[in-house]
């Protein structure tokens, strides 16, 4: 039988634990897989577009499980009541190939979001970081928030969307769990003193959410939401005056900002900076610019973490998914019918 | 919701529709999808090999619905008391990217490769095809011997496996069906005389199961076990005597029996056969080969067929899969705890 997590076995794991205990948790599990990262068997996301949005396959293995998620991405899909992102995911067993373990994966891709931004400003940020400027206030934000308080303490949120309702719902959410927040009139008020700033908007379109005069010396600057080939947030010449930092080259260069960048690019890999093969940051006054669109091997490390987390718990249910005759060469006795009348 | 259908529930739809019924029905799904083969996202299955086999993603979509299987192949399950190839896979909605119906395929793509078979034997072999010698008596063999008769009225079935037990299995499962079997004693004992030769072989090699001697001028070939880069079961030189027809060429030469041929060696596309632009058997004499590995828009028609089969019915269940806030950007308020106490 196959280990499975629905949407409300997950709403009451994250009740349970806690947001920031899982992000914590996960933090570490990932930081174990970026250390072995050579390990892995890994491809650029398997992506079909449409007009409307993106599907998307994430597969990577260690060579002794595997994980895939499935997930789109659809930024016209609030209009109409959708979620942008939905996602579910599983592992297998790479000596049979047999699947394991089966779960939603909307919630859990917005915690290993978070989880892999602040693992990596854990490394890259200033330990002095204080305020984060926030520049989209969608579902991913409050994660965001509650990631970069579990990786750096910071409690002070400058926060820009255009939508002012998404802003309402973002401090009505994060206020009770103690941050202070400020509403900043325009992008320029949401970085002004920010040590972090985090982009994380929808929009499959080359935008400048951000541009250079927007980030000042020292910052760290957590790119979340380019993630797909013609969706950039940042100015070009941003990625000029930081050292950009990310996941899997070959992927972040179709999906990510640097996109926008010739492909001899530089860029430092961040397994290499957590396996102490690379500096992270240097100085206080350098940027550092963590290009993220989110990598298989960060799903296989949240899955296996909540694999881990809810075994043997009520939370965990099973499916019938795989058929399992007694003679394994003899599947067709599985159809009652066609048995042999004795 | 997200529809589902287990095991259990596969089971009693292929014990209620009967198994030439669904697989009926399921190669006039196919010929309608190959018909319109062009409107597919098309790309050879995305492998994971590792040494004791191999985990596939087949994702494919007509613009309207995506589809995908999840698939291993492990040669050396079954004397571990596994199945040699287990399978899952879903249907999800291109315009906003939901999962909409998940489905175990372990039977479901022995009955699509069977109707695939069929599908295809039905355009290419004789129309007075009366005799199917059969290489390979394991899970898909029984599958096989059904689609056949589905498609051409085949009774007469010779077979040969290297593993007496199997043969005996197949001869337990197919005979109180009302086929007529002959249990060869060799490769060249099974192939005499017969109208349609299927090899269906499971071992991950380069291996000549059938050779040049063994086919008759008329043959129709189904060659469905090589399927794997350096897994064959053809004798190259039968590959210059026919004619080759193949799914989808970009995945066939990677994997198919013609990974031992040139790159350009020149194969047919079945849907051009299907769509009536290129012809199918010309002649009595024409020896006609099916390199079948498997592709995306395969599983695709089975899933559709299979949705389209139970649904409404009892056979269907839902699987609470997708996240889904009142308001779509505000993700963060399935979280119980979170929410400000008023």
């Amino acid at each position: 039988m196959t280990g499975f997590v629905d949407v409300k076995s997950m709403t009451q794991w994250i009740q349970r634990e806690g947001v920031e205990k899982i992000i914590s948790g996960m933090m570490d599990y990932l930081e174990r897989d970026y250390e072995r990262w050579q390990r892995f068997d890994k491809i650029p996301r398997v992506a079909s577009h449409t007009p409307l949005g993106v599907i998307e396959l994430m597969p990577t293995s260690d060579g002794e499980e595997y994980a895939f998620k499935y997930v789109n991405g659809h930024p016209s899909n609030p209009a109409r009541g959708f979620q942008t992102v939905a996602a579910f995911g599983m592992l297998a067993d790479v000596d049979n190939g047999y699947p394991t373990f089966l779960a939603e994966m909307t919630l859990l891709t917005a915690l290993r979001t978070a989880a892999t931004s602040g693992m990596v400003a854990r490394h890259l940020a200033r330990k002095d970081s204080t305020v984060m400027g926030m520049i989209g206030a969608g579902s991913q934000s409050e994660f965001q928030a509650l990631g970069m308080r579990a990786a750096l303490g910071i409690e002070d949120i400058r926060i820009y969307d255009i939508d002012p309702a998404a802003v309402d719902k973002f401090v009505r959410n994060v206020e009770p769990l103690g941050f202070r927040v400020h509403r900043a009139a325009s992008v320029a008020d949401a970085v002004a003193g920010a040590d972090v700033i985090t982009t994380c908007t929808a929009d499959k379109a080359q935008n400048t959410i951000l541009s250079t005069e927007h980030v000042a010396p020292g910052v760290h600057l957590n790119a979340v939401g380019g993630d797909c080939p013609g969706k950039t947030e940042l100015e070009a010449a941003i990625l000029d005056k930081a050292d950009v930092f990310v996941e899997f080259p070959e992927q972040t260069r179709i999906e990510g900002e640097i996109q926008q960048m010739p492909a001899d690019f530089p860029v430092i890999e961040m397994w290499e900076v957590i396996a102490g093969k690379r500096e992270g940051r240097t100085s206080a006054e350098q940027i550092t610019l963590f290009d993220s669109v989110g990598f298989a091997i960060n799903d296989f490390a949240a899955l296996r973490y909540l694999r881990d987390s809810v075994a043997g718990s009520d939370l965990e249910t099973h499916l019938d998914l795989v058929a399992d005759p007694d003679d394994p060469k003899d599947l067709f006795s599985l159809i009652p019918t066609f048995a042999p009348l004795l």
